[in-house]
């Protein structure tokens, strides 16, 4: 099944204690677009500028992704410079020109209409609200959001919630949302505003499955060393929704293996700079790292 | 088989944002005792004084734990006092009083002598190898220390570390031992060190295992609400050794099975004040709540 994702692409522009990288193709979008692909047909929803050359266009083309919502626009494309210290839980944003993002207001061509399985990135939620009412087949819409947006346009944001069936955000931002601390009242509170599937990511502590088939906790994968955390989040999300979209199928069981490819690729995304991990990986190593978090997690019952 | 535990027996005055408490029984040595006697015969070496009373020898007494090395101190009981708040990981100690714990110097009765299964608590490394080489029928060694001893007394602690099995420890404790912040580094280092066995203690965050079996990783229970967190790595500690010397077999398998019931009795100790839910369980609602732990992490391979 197709899988549609709206979100930003960016040039980053990364400093970690392991190395530092300017100016290099990232964006939700991308990082999504490019994970997400190693399961499913991806169709991307993004504004880039003048900057966005043959090189990075290439980059999606080179991994099948439907570029036909790939919108140019004069300008210059989305930046974002940040850096990570000490355990890289979180980066440091340095700075953010939204550029050519600032007038984005997609339209979506023809053939993506037909969509059945939907990613809303991390952007405006009546943004996200306008793609979502444009895909009226969709099966499922699934919604990531952060702090700026939650406390910035929480109306709006609880109406887009509201059209949706999954939530896939963070530890902090689920608190925010639900103005609870326990994780586990939380995900009750948020999964009475719309979503009845709530996945929450607890960077290097794993992620969470809250959902009618109850709880799933699921832990990180114990990495050597942590190359650089950029887009170790969507990566998640494009490993999580990849699955869903190539398994057809929303049962407990699917939305938990879908979990856990999700953990998957966030750990290859971490391993190297940029996408530069994701780009070059294979099926196997994908099914021998799933096969390696069922010996992480395993125990007779 | 028998497990003999050495470690505090203290009062506790303890204050969370769900209620506080005075003079209470606590201590590690108490918290393991009374969770281990849910699955093995429990001997418990500690000192107390003057004020430890009838009432609080029938604690252990209840549980059918050999106090044949509980000894009597002419003063007063360890005693500490510590404040909960927020999302409380971390106690915040107002006052600890050492009292007749000061002195203490363990010989075991010779009626513990051919215990199999031990549990270094978190005392002086000192103590923890004056108890350790009394016991030279011991099949398996375990033990916990924390930062004040990893700072103040590293040699003592090395020499102490050579001669166990296991090391159960908390996260913040494994980055300080080994110098090393990356967990999966850290493990490497301190398994050098003699314990050829680590289990890292994460709080809300869970538990993991390194061995010769590889890595295991297991999540904590997810709680509506977390009353007390006193005594939750004790009764981790407590399970997890105590389902070992149930088991009387050491292999990668009941390793893993042993984390879980850690991480069960752990989430047992945090639902009511001081040790109230441990001393109130039933076997029945031990198996529950194993079996929630598979619901809780199964996915299908």
């Amino acid at each position: 099944m197709a899988l549609l994702v709206v979100a930003a692409v960016a040039f980053d522009s990364i400093k970690t204690p392991h190395g530092e990288a300017e100016n290099i193709l990232g964006g939700a979008a991308t990082y999504f677009s490019v994970t997400a692909s190693w399961f499913a047909p991806v169709r991307v929803v993004a504004v880039v500028g003048d900057d966005f050359g043959e090189e990075q266009l290439r980059v999606f083309q080179d991994r099948g992704i439907d570029t036909a919502g790939l919108v140019r626009a004069p300008g210059k494309t989305f930046r974002w410079s940040g850096e990570y210290s000490g355990d890289m839980n979180e980066a440091r944003t340095l700075e953010t020109h939204l550029n050519v993002f600032q007038q984005f207001s997609p339209t979506l061509p023809d053939s993506y209409l037909d969509t059945e399985f939907v990613f809303l990135g991390n952007i405006d939620p009546v943004l996200q609200l306008h793609v979502r009412r444009q895909l009226p087949k969709a099966r499922l819409a699934a919604l990531d959001s952060m702090n700026y947006w939650i406390k910035g346009k929480p109306e709006e944001l609880s109406q887009a919630l509201a059209e949706v069936d999954i939530l896939v955000i963070n530890e902090t931002e689920a608190r925010m949302i639900s103005g609870v601390s326990n994780l586990k009242k939380a995900a009750e509170v948020i999964r009475k505003m719309g979503p009845r599937t709530l996945v929450i990511k607890r960077g290097e502590h794993g992620a969470m499955l809250f959902s009618e088939g109850g709880i799933f906790s699921a832990p990180a994968f114990p990495l050597d060393q942590v190359h650089d955390p950029t887009g170790a989040g969507d990566s998640f999300a494009g490993g999580f929704m990849g699955h869903l979209a190539k398994a057809g199928e929303l049962s407990d069981a699917q939305l938990r293996r879908a979990v856990i490819y999700g953990s998957v690729m966030a750990s290859f995304a971490v391993e190297e700079f940029g996408l530069r991990r994701l780009l070059r990986l294979t099926p196997q190593e994908i099914e021998a790292r799933y096969r390696d978090f069922k010996k992480l997690t395993h125990f007779d019952a």
